[in-house]
């Protein structure tokens, strides 16, 4: 059995449940290695594993040898039933945070009758996501070296008669020539004050102001990337300059301020407030940065009210920025890992 | 006030509630046209609308006239709360599809003690979303064609060195460039007997056995297209043939059994029955078709139990299949549009 299987199970145990129903296919990765399907996985505090699923993926399912595969693909619901029934279930948990209401009121309705307990979990296996092994280490940072080489692309095919969208389009096909064949989330081209918008897509916009903001991550075996750079053509005028070394600090700030043991909140605060010294705080109105993993957002989350705490093995970006509206925005976003005590930046920080 | 978001008003009141918290960015996008945020829209029966989002869209939901736009990064369930008080709301609607159910939760535990009822719903605004009117259609048209074009350049540019990976990612790159920036889902791309897995996912195989099966589809100002099409270069196989030629009767069948009034399930059974009559009912695992708009996949559903019933100005697809595991699969998808008692097909059906 995987790692990763075994220590969901003694988080089953430790949360007494007797099994875990789930829904994440990110989860469902974690603990087998199986991607890209839909469906639910039911795994025992004894260690079966029974993966719910229909025709359309039925066949992959059943290459993989750790779980027995249940197809249906009139009311999945009445087979999970039936199974917990079968392994004599009684105390089943599933992810609260995933699990649309209405999928709830039908698995709880068919259960109730038969004495079982439907039970919320929070982050069961998020918990666990959030601290890398040495092998998820390596994949992501092979994710950062393949987005970074999409700068250096950038780079070389930019000209400005190029659109946000025409050049959003050829950043996602290097990634996932390089990568995986998914990206792990759209590209973001922003031209001139567009940059000011943190979540701006691509539009039919050329990209003659010369300065954009570009926010992308690749995929490479399931990990994902996720890196913001600033290019900027030509002299830089004086505010721009200004606002982008306050950025610059805010990061150096923050990292300096990664250390396992450390809440979360703290190293968003290091950067919020070196912002707010210089007078922009209100212009960085978003976290400071989250977990990345099989996930582009995961678990923990640098953010002024969040209550996680910072260990050994977690991978983080820290992306501090300033938006000013109808201006521009700059936004620097690297990814760092929490290792012997402080951070390692996997990303080439300001190498640029 | 747009029609949608009438339309949208009536069925509120005709379920007897005041108000609607929607939480499908599709449904958002089909009452107002605000694309691509993540966020919460509260419609009321008097034709208020809130849209509660956090900061990294707060400018560009700022942008859009007809709704007020309240920001939280905190809480934003709270700022819900207040609102739904504020507008003196006591039956509010949820999407119990979409909603998780930790956040249903936290808003029913914020609600009740004021004395507000928050009150299931299901597919109030799918309802509406299943007949298109003149202008979606012609949307869907214009993403139909883009898909198609697809298909050409797939003849122009195909040579037995590439990939599975590497064409997929050409066939996304030209539906982007032709339409909009985000395709409605990933191309399938499955060479030899990958074709038989209905929902393959492309890999870094060479498709140098000059037999492929593509599932694509394009989206055109947020309207999708989704169609099948089997490429065969030489001489075809007898069995592949007779097994083409089968699928090909089936979806003439169904075609032919498109009507408004008709159960969406007769016409599945239409195309069930003529591959099950040719001995290959086992091969077929999935449904005949779905519907199709802003999502990939919408009401109505072609299933063997589903209780839809068609209507004038629906558009669905129609994708009969037979796989053969280990030896080939075929799919021919093409889509239809419910018009004047019939099928008026919307893509070249069979025309290559």
């Amino acid at each position: 059995m995987k790692r990763n299987t075994l220590r969901c199970i003694r988080e089953i145990k430790r949360r007494k449940l007797d099994s875990l129903l789930i829904s994440s296919a990110a989860n469902v990765t974690y603990l087998t290695g199986f991607r890209e399907a839909e469906g639910y996985l039911l795994v025992t505090r004894e260690g079966q594993m029974v993966y719910f699923t229909n025709f359309l993926y039925a066949k992959e399912a059943q290459q993989y040898p750790a779980w027995k595969v249940a197809v249906s693909n009139n009311n999945i619901f009445n087979m999970v039933k039936i199974y917990i029934k079968k392994l004599k279930l009684k105390k089943v948990g599933f992810e609260a945070k995933l699990l649309p209401f209405l999928e709830y009121e039908k698995i709880k309705d068919s259960l109730t009758p038969q004495g079982v307990d439907f039970i919320k979990t929070i982050d069961l296996i998020e918990d666990l996501r959030a601290v890398k092994n040495r092998s998820e280490i390596s994949l992501i940072k092979e994710s950062v070296k393949i987005s970074e080489q999409a700068f250096e692309f950038i780079r070389e095919i930019y000209d400005d008669t190029m659109t946000e969208k025409g050049l959003s389009i050829e950043i996602e096909r290097f990634l996932r020539l390089k990568g995986d064949n998914r990206v792990a989330f759209a590209p973001i081209v922003a031209g001139g004050k567009n940059s000011a918008l943190p979540h701006y897509q691509p539009a039919e916009v050329r990209l003659d102001k010369k300065f954009f903001l570009i926010d992308l991550g690749s995929k490479y075996c399931g990990y994902c990337a996720d890196l913001t750079r600033v290019f900027f053509w030509g002299k830089m005028p004086i505010l721009f300059r200004k606002i982008y070394d306050i950025v610059k600090g805010a990061s150096c700030a923050a990292i300096s301020k990664v250390k396992a043991g450390i809440p979360a909140k703290e190293v968003d605060k290091a950067a919020r407030q070196f912002i707010d010294k210089k007078g922009y705080g209100r212009y960085f109105g978003h976290g400071l940065g989250h977990g990345i993993g099989l996930s582009v957002h995961e678990r923990p989350y640098l953010t002024p009210r969040n209550e996680d705490v910072l260990g050994e093995g977690m991978v983080l970006t820290i992306e501090p920025a300033i938006y000013i509206y109808n201006k521009f925005g700059i936004r620097i976003e690297d990814m760092v890992l929490v290792k012997q005590g402080k951070a390692e930046v996997l990303s080439g920080h300001a190498n640029w």
